[in-house]
């Protein structure tokens, strides 16, 4: 199992490419088309909040029902979410668009927007960005990556990752791209990332496999706190690599579901530590908690907390607001037993033990806290689940980002 | 029913104080003392956090278990949490200062501590502080503000107010403090409030008053969604103003819940608006909703939001932020009948209807949004039940202030 080079285009039969379509912005490439050559069996997770964005509705319905999809075209700069029955129909006539250029079935294209909700997509201009993207759609890595670029809103990088390993002397490849950066506190998937892979597997299997995963990746990141009306994680496999498809819970399917998690969790993290205005990426780790839930309950609150995240801007040992999320999470637990440590390139300070403060240097704390990538790990001591969660500082940019991201 | 100028000092028979007790700060008033020349009925609502302060430990018993309390001794600086068995006796010794000096039983006194977590407050310095306050107890509105300022940390502001009703042709007085301003999104009560009243009431009921109007009050505003270690109301009523005694539900027990909500809603508010680095209080209505926890869940969401608070920073008309909060808050409802307002200094503009944008002007939101008090109203038209939260808008100097609070 290894990391390669490339995103969504890595796997074998899958093109991609890009346009500039003035969806919002200009001067910028603002849409991607994603396509396999042949008919790809489809998953997905998609947001939980009750207020679902036009093509998260018409995407739940496609992977609800059909079997197979062939592509996935994106947008930034406007969302489509909260624009009524106008964003539905200009939503399906760019899904349409894509299947008259392509020449496939309708409910074999999905759809995926982020940027700015409330305000409607000029479908003239996106069904022309789509003629043009059909007639260019390429395998390269430069294609790939170049559709991970246009799908950018705030994100200050673009987030690919593919990884390769071999099921019956079968390689076979998983690659994917998704994009933060703000709306970030995905619940079941995050929001637009679309996984392409060569696999052979049956769809029940592939939407367990995806469900599943990202209860450890995406659901345990969060930028803001705000669950996006867009999440949407879409995975394409569309058998290339021509193993024998995967059809019971075996250890190819085990090989599959670490293969997709290496992914995942390589977006995940790169979406936390690429969070609006963020400068570090910050990792909780409960360890040692009496239930896997309580372990994703307290891990999460601590990433979540303005109070942490401020500090682990300013590089302060702050634990007491750490031990005060742990606290205020909803899960019971003995304070005075709890150990708390920080720990970055490879040292680790111990920072409080058995409720009240260890002799500890303020100096060396600062130190580790002011590392590019920074780990807080909770040993609550009553049991044997862990978890981990991802997210990021919460900066002066963060404010400036958002107290006027419209304009 | 009415105002009146005054604090914990303006119900007859309550005195107070404040010195410099050099805990932490140095420079400026940090202890503070409130004392019934009689013995009061004493009720309190306390944090739900895991973890609990000393005094908030120490509080609990007492409420719990005794009928009359005579003073709280408060102080800024350190909080007195996480500070193990240390910290619990050096709560007690301070409590125990208190008893000695003012010759009052040990159980009758409360404690309340606020500011940096994990620390160990000097004892000596506190004794020191107290012997000093026990000499210089006074019932003036200055000896009730000067506590009101010793114990606040990042607030700009103290936060005082006070309410005078009649029962019986006697005139009773309603007086509270509180401070804020970071660490705040109380569960069950706020960062240190002390109410004191003269009205003669029973202890049981004189608890289930303070109990329900927390729901209202400091448990509907939210300044960082971090619940303290340390949150604590305390009330004492000395029954000075000589009405009978309050046994059961009646008109009079409304009039002093009234009374009650006008001091709790004007110090929440306040500590709103106050919030750290907050330069608006922010307001979100939910009306006709179909239950009175879905409307409490959904406004509260609306105003822990970090992407709304940037937004009414930039009074920035962002509405897809706000529609997005009520999604993800974990309420059922439709969002294509949603209206949504906001409303400053009696001008009111719609900006979603049914689901979609309404052709408002940008620029007169951006007026309305520019006021230093700001309401959101969305109506979910599917019941009858409302409920309204404060919170402040997310800052630079929010960043500034969390950052590097503790040096």
């Amino acid at each position: 199992m290894k990391k390669i080079n490339g995103g969504v285009t890595a796997a074998m039969g899958f093109e991609a490419t890009a346009t500039a379509a003035e969806i919002k912005y200009k001067g910028r490439n603002d849409m991607a088309l994603v396509y396999s050559t042949v008919p790809a069996k489809v998953a997905g997770v998609f947001t939980k909040n009750v207020v679902k964005a036009a093509p998260v509705k018409w995407d739940i319905d496609i992977v609800k029902n059909e079997e197979f999809a062939q592509a996935v075209v994106l947008n930034s700069g406007i969302a489509n979410a909260c624009t009524s029955k106008i964003g539905e129909e200009i939503n399906q006539e760019m899904a349409k668009a894509v299947s008259e250029n392509l020449q496939i079935p309708l409910r074999s294209v999905l759809t995926a927007s982020t940027g700015v909700i409330g305000m409607q997509i000029p479908v003239e201009r996106a069904k022309k960005g789509i003629a043009a993207m059909a007639k260019n759609l390429d395998s390269s890595v430069e294609a790939g990556h170049n559709a991970a670029c246009a799908i950018m809103t705030t994100d200050t990088v673009s987030k690919e990752c593919a990884v390769q390993f071999t099921i019956d002397d079968k390689v076979v490849t998983i690659g994917g791209m998704s994009k933060g950066s703000g709306m970030i506190h995905p619940d079941m998937a995050t929001m637009l990332c679309v996984i392409t892979t060569d696999i052979a597997i049956s769809k029940d299997l592939l939407q367990e496999a995806v469900k599943n995963d990202v209860q450890d990746s995406f659901n345990m990141i969060s930028v803001d706190r705000d669950t996006s009306t867009n999440d949407s994680m879409i995975v394409l496999a569309n058998g290339k690599a021509e193993n024998k498809e995967i059809t019971t819970k075996d250890a190819n399917y085990d090989s599959f579901c670490k293969a997709l998690a290496i992914v995942t969790h390589t977006l995940a993290k790169m979406m936390a530590s690429d969070g609006e205005g963020a400068t570090k990426l910050f990792e909780a780790k409960v360890i040692h908690a009496k239930t896997k839930n309580d372990a994703i309950v307290l891990s999460k609150s601590v990433i979540t907390s303005n109070l942490v995240k401020t500090a682990v801007y300013g590089s302060d040992a702050n634990w007491g607001r750490i031990i005060c999320a742990l606290g205020y999470a909803g899960v019971e637990f003995d304070p005075d037993i709890v150990d708390l440590y920080i720990e970055s390139n490879g040292t680790r300070i111990k920072l409080f033990e058995n409720g009240i403060a260890t002799d500890y240097s303020e100096e060396e704390a600062t130190k580790v806290l002011s590392a590019e990538e920074v780990t807080a790990i909770a040993d609550m001591k009553l049991g044997t689940e862990s978890a981990t969660a991802w997210g990021c500082d919460l900066t002066y940019d963060y404010v400036k980002i958002n107290g006027d991201y419209r304009s």
